[in-house]
């Protein structure tokens, strides 16, 4: 700690309260077995130190049209404009800094973050993820009114598993950072003469600011492994949030640095950078030179410019990819159906890894219920969708709202690409009225047409999934190879009977290095990994140049600094 | 194993006879204490299956004027022509690849190796250093005759040390591999419901093919980390040496290829890639879309094209820096100034370690011996410089010869750069007469001349050192870190008796990320670094942008492929 006698966070309360946490976070990561910390249930909040449903609903509320005044360094200017894809306007203002103040402000801390060491920067993390923990329902609603998630999935998705993420990259930085130790004598033997001994040290030492780029989506889900990687491994982070998502990151800023402080470290160890409507903000940072660390969710285009151009960096991407789920034959017919559609329609398919194109023989699949033709099949899928969104409750509690109009001018060209067997139609918001909530399409494509080989071959982020006629399952497997290789996928699924298919998919999987699911009719659905277990994306294909979260996620924002003398 | 009942090398012998040897090496880079399984005295040859002195010079003459052939695919044309820094040809020929034949061949056998498993790819390729290691009499002489190294050091820092850096990556991989498991079993507790149960695999996999590109003065050391970093995580290599240092790796390559052949995998697995006079394949190699890992030493103008242009590729480069030696004080003068001399003298500064530039405060300095002034600490280097040299033989077994022309024109233009404090001599090698062997110079400079600045602020490779006189320690300390972050450092020596410049000087090494040695006065020099404990260089500077070796040097060279089915 750099002071401990003055902090109102010491050293010895932070062991106690999360050592044993971050023991059983490094525990999970190696046996990968289920563990969290971060309860799921929004009625588990409200005791111990946390925050009920309805206080979280109501410290939402008093941010709405308020100033969200961080005490940064550099303050130029107030900005906002959040509209929530359910309708209101969330009038939260926000610092816009002033880069040349806040960059060199951000360093001034650094050295005693460095001091404190591996652990302390680890159980400092711990404490914040904690306080975010506490404060899940208003992260949740804050959550929702920016990704336009149902308030089940922003809570679940936005507040538990993205602090499991956090504190799975805290808990690889940990490990990381603690594999060499912070001292070694070192004795070479020399025969009869004196053995040569050297006293040596070895410091992790950060690599210098970390810019965390944040998407409109999952602004904490896919930030928090980012952050907290950084931030544990002893770098500054910027958190530059996507403009239509500021407020979950702002807040995720406000309480690491309020942590930071009463720590005794200096709270300009994670800073905010809100942008004017355009300013484009990202492109700056991403090349000044004092921005070491690069963590970005969003499109190929701007990815792949930031690996070409953010040379100064360690840059890792999650972009888009086309997911594909290979359907050869099943022993439970109604189980996939309904586990498809579940994952066709959850969030609208606004996850990067929603299935997109679903590779059916045009001959047709077996299954339990008998053989199904290519058409059946189709069919049978756009009835399970429509059966699980017909009631218009259950379907805006699954659907949440579209995103922005981009996805939703998406939607409606992709029924003119083939033809439609399930029409995406609007379904009325009683709460929101606003809200644009929009069921999935499915659209009939012909695998061999150049045509549709153009629609199905590109990612079309949103509810939208083609049915993709093959001429087999071996021109499957063919076909998912070359999506892979060529656009890259954050998930693969596939629904097999045969173990020479199993086999050949997991070949192209292993080949392409894709993360593939086999089988799945159950509540565990293709779209949803879970921390300290499931890998997120493999790194290996061009949708993502990193996984969250293992060993090379972390390994390279920091260096060690060996100091050597005789002993 | 691919073919255990058909393989000469069974998995258990592989196990039997290497596997403590790995758990050894595993715990040496864990306390990093001293540990080496390769013995370093030319006379520990000869015994248990070892080759001696005789008989490995027998097998390295009677290599010259051979040809080399490794029985690769795609071999179109054979190619040679190095000539000994000591002067005799080599007159060795080796294989010339066609590209489009020998890639695809290299991928064959890349299922078989990964399927494999970490710890057998691990245990082989401990068998390929142990065969390697009991022929390190025929390596010396190869990488003697190939880099101008003096025996005793190409036997030393060619055989053991480099076995010793493979053997580092092996047991970094290994790890890096084995911190997933390689099944798991995940139960999410439902309530009252059944849990969701799910039964995991995860599989290392390669990148796909790794380009080692070879250096002319350290072929082997500064090549095997990078060999057995790819290679224990799956990926197949192509090694392609410098034209002038081809023999040792190509020697390395045919004992990779006789191993994987025997415990049941394919050869082609390691490859060599030899080149024409003037044709420069590195270039091509290095942007081919199937090449995925780079591991490059040499010069900063190619390892940055790299960097930018091989953006298929994860890049791993040592390139240039400039090695700073502060000298504030001492209480050990006569220690400092014999350390020095050694580390100034050892293979006539062709190390990327070797200090050139000593900062020495223009007042003088104090010392046990009393105060020195800037030129006589100069005077006392230069005297002590002479005398370790003053003896042609001793001379010769610690320079070897230059390796190249550029290096004795670089040589000979340093001495116009400033006052010669210590001039260049020829020494005679009477058994080699055509061996260019030189003491190194000593130029004094000032560090606030301009024209200085312009000379000490550039990497001079080889046997020039300056003197670089600075108004005080505090503007050493400076200069030091403005030298470390604008051209980089892969050493930075200090001597100092002062607990605050010790302080600050550390500080600037943490800051600027580079590896600092303080007071060596005894046996251990700026410029050697032992492996399983001391990292060579940080990746954090300009001058390399990796490690020698550590997590981040082997954790992106594969990914994790998850396979998950319900249970």
């Amino acid at each position: 700690m750099a002071a401990d006698l003055a902090a109102d966070l010491t050293a010895q309360q932070l062991t106690e309260k999360h050592r044993p946490t971050l023991d059983r976070a490094l525990e999970a990561i190696r046996t990968r077995d289920y563990w969290s910390p971060h309860p799921e249930h929004p009625k588990a909040y409200g005791e111990n130190g946390t925050v009920s449903a309805a206080d979280g609903k109501a410290a939402f509320d008093a941010l709405l049209g308020s100033r969200l005044d961080l005490g940064q360094p550099g303050t130029d200017d107030w900005t906002g404009g959040e509209v929530s894809p359910f309708g209101p306007e969330l009038g939260v203002e926000y610092p816009h800094a002033d880069i040349d103040v806040l960059l060199p402000a951000m360093r001034a801390g650094m050295a005693a973050w460095r001091e404190a060491g591996a652990e302390t920067r680890a159980l400092v993390c711990l404490e914040i993820l904690a306080r975010i923990s506490a404060r899940t329902h208003e992260f949740a609603h804050a959550v929702m009114h920016t990704s336009g998630q149902a308030f089940m999935m922003a809570f679940q998705a936005g507040g538990p598993h993205a602090q499991d993420r956090g504190l799975e990259a805290v808990a690889y930085a940990y490990e990381e950072q603690t594999r060499t130790p912070k001292t070694a004598d070192w004795s070479k033997p020399q025969g009869k003469r004196d053995p040569l001994e050297l006293r040596k040290t070895f410091t992790p030492v950060a690599r210098g600011i970390a810019l965390l780029i944040g998407c409109n989506t999952f602004p904490t889900w896919n930030g928090y492994s980012g952050l907290f990687a950084s931030l544990a491994t002893g770098n500054p982070v910027l958190v530059k949030p996507h403009p239509r998502a500021v407020l979950p990151l702002a807040l995720t800023v406000k309480v690491a640095r309020e942590v930071l402080a009463e720590a005794g470290f200096d709270p300009n160890l994670v800073a905010l950078a809100a942008e004017r409507p355009g300013e484009g903000i990202a492109k700056t940072l991403a090349v000044h030179p004092e921005i070491k660390i690069i963590d970005y969710t969003g499109s190929t285009a701007f990815g792949d410019w930031l690996e070409t151009h953010a040379r100064q960096a360690q840059v890792y991407t999650e972009k888009a990819g086309v997911n594909t789920v290979v359907i050869d034959s099943t022993g439970d017919y109604k189980g996939m159906l309904s586990n498809l559609a579940f994952s066709l329609s959850l969030y609208s398919g606004q996850m990067c890894t929603t299935p997109q194109n679903l590779l059916i023989p045009r001959d047709g699949i077996t299954t339990d219920a008998g053989p199904r033709t290519y058409d059946e099949v189709v069919s049978d899928l756009a009835a399970s969708v429509a059966g699980l969104l017909g009631d218009d409750a259950r379907a805006n509690a699954l659907l949440g709202a579209l995103v922005n109009p981009d996805v939703k001018a998406r939607l409606e060209a992709a029924a003119g690409l083939g033809e439609v067997a399930l029409a995406s139609r609007e379904v009325a918001n009683p709460e929101f009225p606003d809200a644009v909530v929009r069921t999935p399409v499915i659209v009939k494509l012909d695998g061999s047409k150049p045509d549709d080989e153009a629609a199905y071959m590109s990612e079309c982020f949103g509810p939208v999934s083609f049915a993709v006629a093959v001429d087999s399952t071996g021109d499957a497997v063919e076909l998912l190879r070359r999506t892979v290789r060529d656009k890259g996928a954050m998930t693969v699924g596939a629904y097999t009977t045969s173990a020479e298919t199993e086999r050949a998919l997991e070949e192209v999987c292993l080949e392409e290095s894709a993360q593939l699911s086999l089988n799945l009719t159950g509540g565990v659905y293709v779209n949803q990994t879970a921390a300290f277990s499931d890998f997120h994306g493999s790194g290996g294909n061009p949708a993502a140049n990193a996984a969250l979260c293992d060993g090379a996620f972390v390994s390279n924002r920091f260096r060690v600094v060996e100091v050597r003398r005789e002993a």
